[in-house]
């Protein structure tokens, strides 16, 4: 079945070469036929790494490598094959990571464990590993600094649309680039959305500060968004730091502020790029039609108003009233019931579009429907929920759900 | 846009007059045009009463208007409307229950605390509580004992057909009727599906032991099945006891094990009838074409297995494959991740029509995938999930996700 590309896709970005990073991509025939499904990345020596993966308590194989190599905070090259997920394949999953790690360490000469490998595809089927190791020598011989572009199309399965975004952050005086790729469409819920993300600077950074930074990121912006509820078993966000930038030396955690203070832009630029990439997988949700901006305010908590925007993000109901153009707002006000978080419903109110419809448990009588209708018609729907409680805030990101998502998943086996 | 009845309804059971009870309906033109909206019962004196509600933190008013009303424990007169929910109006919702018990109990000569109410339909608009007691009158002169079908329609709103079930269950050597009706197809979902649910038996029970009775009958029946993971505003299941029959005496709750074992039958088949409503209302689900059963066992306790079951149940990948006629087993597993629940990958088994698909943690390497692929064909299709760790069970049902969903949810305002 041919997905016709999403309304809401966005154009991707001009990626200049990123010092320290050479990538490709090249067709394995894993699954897929007359396509790229096997990307490289080469990576400076004494490159630093983070990750953050899924919270599945069935990960895949590939999942498990990344958490075990983690532990050495060092990486000198990325393989990620698209088509096999390398999920609930047992012995034989652990055995394609080894031997993928192996094919990958001998062309970078680098200890197995700095290879970071990651997969994504139909879960429960043995991946043909020696395609993918067979094919490594020649991707590898082409490596290149501007092959962006084929590395983001190569790592997509559902997507209609290839995902990226650049940075530039300071470091003290200096300029440092971040730049990343993702992939993601279906399988997209809270606790790290269901997608792999790579994401890599020139800066050179410490490991720890660098699990920081991305953890705080990830739960802002990966986190925050969702397309069906259905949590992946293979979600990765890795960063890489090659250290190839000339900026003031990072220092090591030790409590002065001097870290923290110098970090403070790229952490926010971080931050930035990670919501980037995250609303472009949203925009690509599987039968997307509209993107959904949902803004709790007055929540007890800002962790009680995540999980009462997340279950409003999460509401068929919801999703559908918006599919249909329908400012429902009754079913806004039943997924916050069922958030199970404190609420009141005589203190509640709701707006569609910057337009307040109900306030303080009632209808706004005779409020203007008409900027509401024409706003519900639009690629972008913003709701505004003050629960009347509190002062804690949060926004999560979701998009509708239409007969496309039906068709992409009553029909593609992934 | 007219709903076709869906492919699995089952046809109304006969349901015999049951002594202490009349009822009716009437078309008060509350929302609908043309049909019956208004549904009355009254209940001979001494009726004790049991009720369940929806966990939402977001009740309607009928919800919080039956939940103070329980606490009487004693019942004359129950007055549903189809339509209009009464939920999110403020001062006015209030007024409409009391309003509505007022002329309920004028009719019946009770205290307004015996009168329980209950609604469903749109959220958010003003119930016309006038036309409602405008209509009582002349539908109470006209409650019979043999209009069940009449006040099963009447209750009805996305519904495609009428619910209801029969038992006659022993107490001592005496036989006692149970009888219900309910509706329900869609926001449906654990703690307390959403729907409206009256059964009624003529046995004379203390109000104690029937709510025991009925929240565990409710847990193990609505509280496993879910349509699209979304909980109404206005759950509601009461048991009304109208003493009318002769069978031993239920003596007081004082430890002894007399009551226990007298109620024995009657728990066992309010147990049944209350998963025949429950499973009903899911063969009503909102675009189903199949009804899905999920057995899980091997959990490491019983909660936590129907936690992974609901998890599998609410799972829209696993249901569009479903849908899709695709045993697809890797969702399965990804839905078992998500749940949040002890799991071992390696450890997992999953049957899809009694056939062993995966075990231990990988693929049955040549299963016959011929009965797996007729049994997806049917309207009926069951799902066994063994974790391997303990010996906790439980099972969960739930229909498919189909185009009809958002068919019936992209453009019915409810």
């Amino acid at each position: 079945m041919a997905i016709p590309t999403s309304p809401l896709a966005v154009t991707l970005p001009e990626l200049p070469p990123l010092a320290g990073v050479r990538l490709g991509a090249a067709a394995a025939g894993i699954r897929y036929q007359d396509r790229n499904d096997l990307v490289m990345m080469e990576l400076a020596a004494g490159t630093t790494v983070a990750g953050v993966f899924t919270s599945s308590k069935c990960p895949g194989a590939p999942v498990d490598w990344c958490r075990a190599s983690l532990k050495g905070g060092r990486a000198r090259a990325v393989v990620v094959n698209a088509g096999n997920a390398n999920v609930f394949t047992g012995r034989a999953g652990r055995e394609a990571c080894a031997a993928t790690a192996e094919a990958a360490c001998k062309l970078v000469d680098s200890p197995a464990r700095q290879v970071f490998i990651a997969s994504t595809g139909v879960i429960g089927e043995t991946l043909p590993h020696e395609r993918l190791t067979a094919a490594l020598p020649a991707l590898y011989a082409d490596l290149r600094e501007d092959a962006w572009e084929a590395a983001a199309r190569g790592i997509m399965t559902t997507d209609t649309f290839p995902k990226a975004a650049t940075r530039v952050a300071q470091i003290g005086d200096a300029q440092v680039r971040i730049s990343g790729i993702c992939k993601g469409s279906g399988m997209i819920a809270p606790d790290m959305a269901t997608m792999l993300c790579f994401v890599f600077t020139d800066a050179k950074l410490p490991a720890d500060a660098m699990q920081i930074m991305l953890a705080r990121g990830v739960d802002a912006s990966f986190n925050c968004t969702t397309v069906d509820s259905d949590t992946s078993t293979s979600d990765t966000v890795l960063l890489f730091a090659t250290g190839q930038a000339k900026h003031p030396r990072i220092p090591p955690a030790d409590g002065s502020a001097a870290r923290h203070r110098l970090l403070a832009d790229f952490a926010r630029k971080l931050d930035e790029l990670l919501l980037d990439l995250a609303l472009q997988v949203v925009r690509d949700g599987e039968g997307a039609q509209k993107l959904i901006r949902i803004e709790v305010s007055g929540a007890t908590t800002a962790r009680s108003a995540k999980r009462i925007a997340m279950t409003v993000a999460n509401s068929p109901l919801v999703k559908t009233a918006i599919a249909g153009e329908d400012a429902n707002w009754g079913r806004i006000v039943m997924a916050v019931g069922k958030a199970g978080e404190p609420a009141d419903r005589d203190k509640l109110s709701i707006a569609v579009g910057g337009v307040w419809m109900a306030r303080h448990g009632g209808v706004v009588a005779g409020y203007d429907e008409s900027p509401v209708v024409a706003h519900m018609k639009g690629r972008e729907v913003s709701i505004a929920i003050d629960i009347g409680l509190g002062r804690g805030k949060a926004t999560a990101w979701t998009c509708d759900l239409t007969h496309g998502y039906i068709d992409i998943n009553g029909s593609y086996r992934s």
